[in-house]
């Protein structure tokens, strides 16, 4: 095989008339196949199915403090469920709070309370700005993106690349006060792959940022999430700790992706400080969240280790899947020149960089052959790629068989697409 | 006995005396008693063990219309409980949202919208008037008066009676456009024990508000929690709709005091259009909340009568507390003429109208002999309670001998009160 950009037209012209029967032929299979969202498989869901008999009617539901958890009470989560998670961050419990059922919703939440009331060490809320701004690595997550749309946050996208963001262009920002915060997903990036090196944790945590009340939107989503290889990533609390920024980082996590995604629990990890504020702003809006649930993670875990035990399980039934999406990009698609990709080490996606101007219509090509992707645009602020280029593999969901076929349909697209334009 | 109205001053110098023996008696048994806040009893969180045998290891997880409660999706709520809340409502599923665990939550989070980016028909978000004001019932409920502080919200206390808000007041009221919401807990409610009358819901139904973008808070919270008989109180969303005001009354409800406080499953209930609306904004925080607690809840009930059944159960183990708390009032201290109260149907509280200028100095009385209340003036906003007059009486939570001695307490610290100050 060789390089796409080498055919000749003639040559481009016969390639073109084979996908296109390829494609009809797909077509023909009337296929129903979903690329599109990081779910669990319904095999990984299995994993979990045991922490279902942890607590039961027989059940003490106190925890080893003696909190009930059947009744109202500490707002900030169970304490054992703090010290759980705590040391899954590597932070102390007193520096965790273990919330709902998504750390989405803390997200969100965190931010609209920045808004209306501000942050530790906010002149004002953030609402009282003419404008507020956030840096938005791309490729990024799209519900970071529109939790800053919905509250009227400016999205200016930085350029994410295998490492972490491009930190010249985040120094540079970070210099007009109206830049309040920034969003990372710093290991496996959502969608990249990628892993925050050290130094773009450092850089982060120690650049200097005219806004007093900046904050890093940490959302170690994946953190124990590998596939391939655990990846380390610095300890962002930790290192804003010693670049003399104690409060500028705020963790996310949650067990969405470890046992039932909507129905596990989220937790967040920040300073004393910013805990004890968050704690005076939160009592408005809950007595308790679900000290049951936390108690069923606690005892179903019993430990950070009994996490990475569970997630040793996940990452067997994730790499055969990971494994077809990748080989079928490096079987169809690299030696054609036909786009890039970060190969993983961990995470839920793969990131196709399409040549340019092909990303909407590979979309569309998948579309009409009955496969979903997330929508072109989705990883940009705005739905704005500019290039055009950037999609989305998410091959968690589909048992292996489906994801094969999605996977050759989609390759057809990318040929197809490439194709097309090589020849306009 | 007589009223100490007409004790002399020589006899109420008396009754001094011995009430401070006493009082010192029960200072000397070192007790640690707490009818501060709605807690339900271990005897009440024991009817909701058998809920967690619902779900283990071996269940099918999928609702009937085949949705995995274990997976992200269905942000409005698994369409089954969607539906068992629903005719709890007495409204259609197309109406109900099932959220979190909290309906607390979600009425701060409703609020917090309302600020952010406005309700339907708003014609702007609420945070960029000057001022905006809520409506709050007095006496009312602590926690829908620290909501609105919070999010530096005007509170405009109005007169709540047995069978409702003061509606002259509340009418000439919301004439004014910066008057935005008004709290109701419209079933036993919280404090009072009263339940609003037909007229008080149509006539808030109905009403001229100026701002056209009203909302009516409709907490009904304890809508089932019947202890001695049922009242039936109007279906506001009903009214609303009659009176050509669809959109007006946003309804909050939860398992709270039906299974686990903190940890059941939060609902609310509105218009149609409200519901889509509502929608958009928390697709921005929130892929789905918990289904798995959902469906526990649904296959726990089985129906509204399953969950009727078991307010049955609840109202038993509640009866003989506040036949205590009633008991010790109507006997210590009616024949007394030492203060007034309004017998409750149900819920989870008595409201002590102690006589004017009493009720911080009963409540200081009664913790300094080990017994903790709801503090004064939490009843009222800014814990301005003016005639320093309102306490609430919490007898969920502790054990009928604890609550027994609780009482003696209380009813000797509101007699010492009224005899200190009519020696005054």
């Amino acid at each position: 095989m060789k390089k796409y950009e080498t055919y000749t037209r003639e040559e481009l012209q016969q390639e073109k008339e084979l996908l296109l029967k390829k494609y009809k032929d797909y077509q023909d299979l009337h296929l129903n196949l979903n690329m599109a969202r990081g779910k669990p498989g319904a095999d990984q869901l299995a994993l979990s199915m045991p922490m279902l008999d942890v607590l039961n009617s027989a059940s003490d539901c106190h925890d080893k403090y003696g909190t009930d958890a059947r009744n109202y009470g500490e707002l900030l989560g169970l304490r054992e469920a703090r010290e759980l998670f705590a040391d899954l961050m590597g932070i102390s419990w007193e520096e965790t709070i273990v919330v709902g059922s998504s750390s989405l919703t803390f997200m969100y939440d965190c931010v609209s309370r920045a808004m209306l009331l501000g942050v530790l060490g906010s002149e004002k809320p953030w609402c009282k700005y003419d404008k507020i701004k956030f840096l938005c690595p791309v490729p990024g997550y799209d519900r970071h993106f529109t939790i800053c749309e919905t509250l009227g946050i400016e999205m200016i996208p930085v350029e994410l690349n295998e490492w972490g963001p491009d930190m010249d262009a985040v120094r540079e920002l970070v210099k007009d006060e109206e830049v309040k915060g920034i969003w990372c997903v710093p290991k496996y990036t959502n969608p990249l792959g990628g892993c925050y090196s050290d130094e773009a944790v450092k850089a982060l945590a120690s650049m200097e940022t005219a806004a007093k009340d900046f904050r890093i939107f940490w959302d170690n989503a994946y953190c124990v999430h590998y596939v391939y290889e655990d990846v380390p990533v610095l300890n962002m609390l930790e290192e804003c700790k010693k670049a003399g920024h104690p409060d500028r980082a705020y963790l996310f996590g949650s067990t969405s992706k470890i046992t039932f995604p909507g129905a596990g629990v989220g937790f967040f990890g920040a300073s004393k400080d910013n805990v004890e504020f968050i704690k005076k702003q939160i009592s408005a809006e809950a007595i308790s969240w679900d000290k049951m649930n936390m108690l069923r993670h606690v005892r179903f875990f019993g430990s950070a280790q009994g996490i990475l035990d569970l997630m040793d399980k996940h990452a067997e039934l994730l790499r055969p899947k990971f494994d077809e999406v990748l080989n079928a990009l490096y079987t169809e698609l690299a030696p054609r020149g036909c786009g890039s990709w970060v190969r993983p080490s961990g995470g839920y996606f793969v990131t196709y960089r399409a040549p340019e101007g092909c990303a909407a219509r590979i979309n569309a090509l998948c579309k009409d052959a009955g496969v979903t992707m997330t929508g072109p645009g989705a990883t940009h602020p705005y739905h704005d790629d500019p290039q055009d280029s950037t999609l989305r593999i998410a091959p968690s969901f589909p048992p292996a068989e489906e994801l094969a076929k999605a996977m050759e349909v989609f390759c057809v697209a990318a040929r197809l697409a490439m194709v097309e334009k090589l020849l306009v």
